[in-house]
């Protein structure tokens, strides 16, 4: 696997790689140890401040190590990644650091002490910011103080879960920017 | 556009279509009237009972029919349907009745008041269980207590917002099932 050169990401766009729903994996580090979890469960809740809503299981092992440091990165893997996005939802990080057990390179984040995961297309640094919801609903509110994204591809070949096992690759492109009315956009 | 023929499908198992992303059509029904929205903030928040968390702007016509009637229907479309879905983000139904301005089939829902769209893939009956969060982000947890979708495809060509007018549409399936653990799938 390979890591991309990056540059910053606007945190008020990322809704380009958040909205269409990938699974994500978020690292995050606590008290020397850090790890990397497979999630499924989100949506983006505000463009300023660039809010994602996040649910996390209590019996994750990350669920205490991001509840305790308030912070995580969520990354955006590739269909490339597949087979290691299933082999880190399938593993606990109590037994293991998952960045040496997947051969993934942790990169130093700016903003989190969370580690950023280079093989993965974008890296999204967050603080939380409300964790009112987490008891009733397991819902983590984060907002993305610093992204990281490569200038190309534009687009990433990224994977949605459908439950059971099964994937769905995200497939071509379709630019209806001309049907919107202007001030739909941006 | 076609209608397609649908059977009852379970509840506990929207996450195949909510997961993966997608743009999808609310449809809500107020003292007579109806209204169709576009939505691409959700997330899948519990298996059971079957929640889904909504962002529905305050400035959307159907803001105030589905906070007050406390029902919608959330209904998957597929590509073939992109320019209809982009003139539904693009109008208001303080204007018009959408059903007529877009040509699309209303259908009787079975536990909710809100009509089915007959031309999408999939239509999701839901009842509106949590507005205490409606106030500070917006967000609608909606039960989902019926759902219809036809046997075949198994899986929708769906669509998925990127913003900016652009979308990516549903690709190939990955079947990644024999990696997982076992305990891991349903």
């Amino acid at each position: 696997m390979k890591t991309y050169q990056k540059r910053d990401f606007p945190v008020g766009d990322v809704r380009r790689f958040i909205e269409p729903g990938p699974i994500v994996l978020v690292s995050s580090a606590y008290k020397g140890e850090r790890n990397i979890m497979t999630m499924g469960w989100h949506m983006v809740m505000e463009f300023v401040p660039s809010l994602i809503g996040c649910y996390i299981w209590t019996e994750n092992h990350s669920f205490d190590m991001i509840r305790k440091s308030r912070e995580c990165v969520i990354n955006i893997p590739t269909v490339d990644m597949a087979e290691t996005v299933v082999g880190i939802g399938n593993t606990t990080g109590g037994e293991m650091d998952k960045f040496k057990t997947f051969n993934l390179t942790p990169q130093k984040a700016k903003k989190v002490k969370a580690p950023l995961i280079g093989e993965c297309y974008a890296n999204l640094e967050c603080k939380l910011v409300d964790s009112s919801l987490i008891k009733k609903y397991s819902l983590f509110v984060f907002e993305v103080v610093k992204a990281h994204a490569p200038q190309r591809p534009k687009y990433p070949k990224t994977i949605h879960y459908r439950g059971d096992g099964q994937f769905m690759i995200a497939g071509d492109a379709l630019n209806l920017r001309r049907k919107f009315r202007p001030e739909m956009l941006p």
